[in-house]
């Protein structure tokens, strides 16, 4: 179920293979992503850091605070383990002192696009660029990166399915997004827990707040009419995956149902384009030129996609601005969303594999309108439903 | 119960006059934690970056992703927010050339020691200087982010008391877990939710695994003898506080009955120390000195504490390397630990207001052996326990 030991030799050989081909003495790492990518290890730097040597050969260097030392020996047997004794430290005995004996007579380096500028400052006069190496290997997945990440699409079109069955004309956000615990807990006991590297969000943008993708409804929230967007972004084991999808709670409006309809169109026009081979600019285009054709220019909010792997969004970019080309093994999301001010968001996504010929949908929840439309609990009338919105209201202003 | 509106201006302000007092045009800031301290917007960058710009007078300044745009201007009307289309954009549109267009004349700036390389690389050729401008600002609490503090305190509590509740010879650790779903169902009653800043991870960190306070319990992993360690860290809107304890759930042993009384002396010692003026040094240096007194020099992993905030880790240190001194209205934990390889580690925490004259404890869950001892189940015969951890062993080989 998990990243088999073997598959972090082949990593590790593969960036060294990098590291060569770069004209560098080295890379140095510190983020959260690529200690866990290249150790397996899952682990929060905060105030202090953990880096990564990797030199064109030889074993994986580590530098870790001494807290760490017994259970990352054991974690990663061929890795040469060095520490620091905590942060901060009396002079001599702290991360910087020790990061110098690690380069050693490393003069060239690449190092990562996140590193911290205070990391930076402290490489004293050598040469750093800033390459995105691991990045470009994260990109393809492995096998068993494909089978980590269908497990998380599974759970994630499981938390749609709940918050969706949860919710009727009326229902308080809190209801929706407790079934993201009930669905953590699944997780737990069916595959394992590591609270750093397994999470869920899943919820309900309720309209019309759902024009607005990155603004949070409050607990007190209450859906209405709909457009809403359930969603579930999720990690399990580090893998991360999402489902979208856009619903209602009562009959949706013609403005709300000619948006769904353009939307749904301008996924089919993105999926026709989802194999290796094809620029992923072209992808997004595919998208929003028909959007805009249809006369939505003005309510587009984002890129058509991004990929998914140790991040809920990392490269590919399926976006105008993307330099790449899709390849077999990539992971993406499509989903061109369309934001009425007023009305609501409209918006599916999915977690999706490039096969070799294709694609594959690793979520599967239901796309279409009339499954989306959730009239199973009696609606309030529209007289109780203003009243709904005029309590909501006003607590929001106590509080 | 939240930041009051006037909080931000003065955040500004204050934050305008060390703009002035460091010689620079602007201050660059692009961190979640500078952005929320300055906003209130929970924002978390991945990999479209938001930045603020602080001149030494003259309006807060943003530049965030298009999609950003409406909530944030809603939520700051003071700001001057300006946007970039997406990540990646085509040339011209993107956050390179908005940021070049933000930063104007500025020739010297200070960034903040967080900024990603990529980012800095992208200031062209403009003077930069890591300084830790809001981290300075953020050491010492208002009246309304004590209140914060003082809310997450009691949910820390709460938490722990739960897991200790819960606790009993043989319990796994996914019924412990569970206790801190519970209380985040509490606090988004009782106070409200943001998944980006409020949080709850509770749960115990079983002996002999308690002895590394960093490796990961399993969600299988049973409770047998102890010294385990309940623990909540949380965060309510932003705030973090945290409260531990060590317990047993079974009669400790000399050794750890041992350990419990130097950890709760070292303990003793540091709290007569915490007050303003007095160096962090000092306090961390009054629990360590006597704990290598008693012979526990070679199980020590950690600092004695650090402040709390808007990270669960901050200044100040309470550290050998601090070359702080402590200030009324700093938030600080006191927890020096023992660490004994094969029996367990030996740590409370608890989170702790510095006042005029002393201090306060804002969790005050009880400290002494005889409350921490769990026997109110009957404990398993040392034949069962072993059965329980073989059992335990046979499920992580075949998992």
């Amino acid at each position: 179920m998990r990243i088999p030991a073997t598959e972090y030799h082949d990593r590790l050989t593969r960036l060294q293979a990098s590291v060569a081909a770069s004209d560098v003495d080295a890379c140095l790492l510190a983020s959260r992503e690529s200690i866990f990518y290249l150790t397996g290890v899952s682990y929060e730097p905060l105030e202090r850091p953990f880096f990564l040597l990797v030199r064109p050969s030889g074993p994986l260097r580590l530098l870790a605070p001494l807290m760490e030392r017994v259970h990352l020996q054991a974690n990663t047997p061929h890795a040469v383990v060095s520490t620091y004794r905590e942060y901060p430290a009396p002079p001599g005995e702290g991360w910087p002192e020790q990061l110098a004996a690690l380069l050693g007579d490393c003069a060239r380096l690449a190092i990562e696009p996140s590193l911290p500028q205070e990391i930076a400052d402290g490489l004293q006069g050598r040469e750093a660029h800033a390459l995105p190496l691991v990045e470009n290997l994260r990109c393809i997945k492995s096998p068993a990166e494909i089978a980590m990440l269908r497990l998380a699409a599974r759970y994630a079109d499981r938390a749609v399915e709940q918050v969706i069955r949860a919710s009727y004309y009326g229902v308080a956000e809190i209801e929706l997004f407790a079934q993201g615990r009930t669905v953590l807990t699944e997780i737990m006991r069916e595959v394992g827990f590591d609270a750093l590297t397994t999470t869920v969000l899943a919820g309900a943008w309720p309209a019309p707040e759902s024009a607005q993708p990155h603004s949070v409804p409050t607990i007190a929230d209450r859906l209405t009419e709909g457009p809403h967007i359930a969603l579930c972004l999720d990690r399990v084991f580090g893998y991360a995956a999402e489902c979208e999808r856009t619903y209602f709670t009562a009959p949706p409006s013609s403005d709300a149902r000619g948006a769904f309809a353009a939307m749904t169109e301008a996924r089919r026009r993105a999926y026709t384009l989802l194999r290796p081979g094809v620029p992923c600019a072209e992808v997004d285009a595919a998208a929003t030129d028909f959007l805009r054709v249809e006369g939505y220019g003005d309510y587009l909010l984002h890129r058509t996609g991004h990929g998914f792997g140790l991040g809920n969004h990392e490269r590919p970019w399926l976006a105008a601005g993307s330099p790449e080309t899709l390849q077999a093994n990539m992971v993406v999301s499509n989903e061109p969303g369309i934001y009425l001010p007023g009305v609501g968001g409209v918006r599916h996504s999915d977690t999706i594999l490039i096969t070799a010929d294709g694609y594959e949908t690793l979520t599967r929840y239901p796309v279409d309108l009339a499954a989306l439309t959730v009239l199973a609990r009696k609606p309030l009338t529209r007289l109780q439903g203003a009243l709904v919105r005029r309590a909501v209201g006003l607590r929001g202003l106590l509080s």
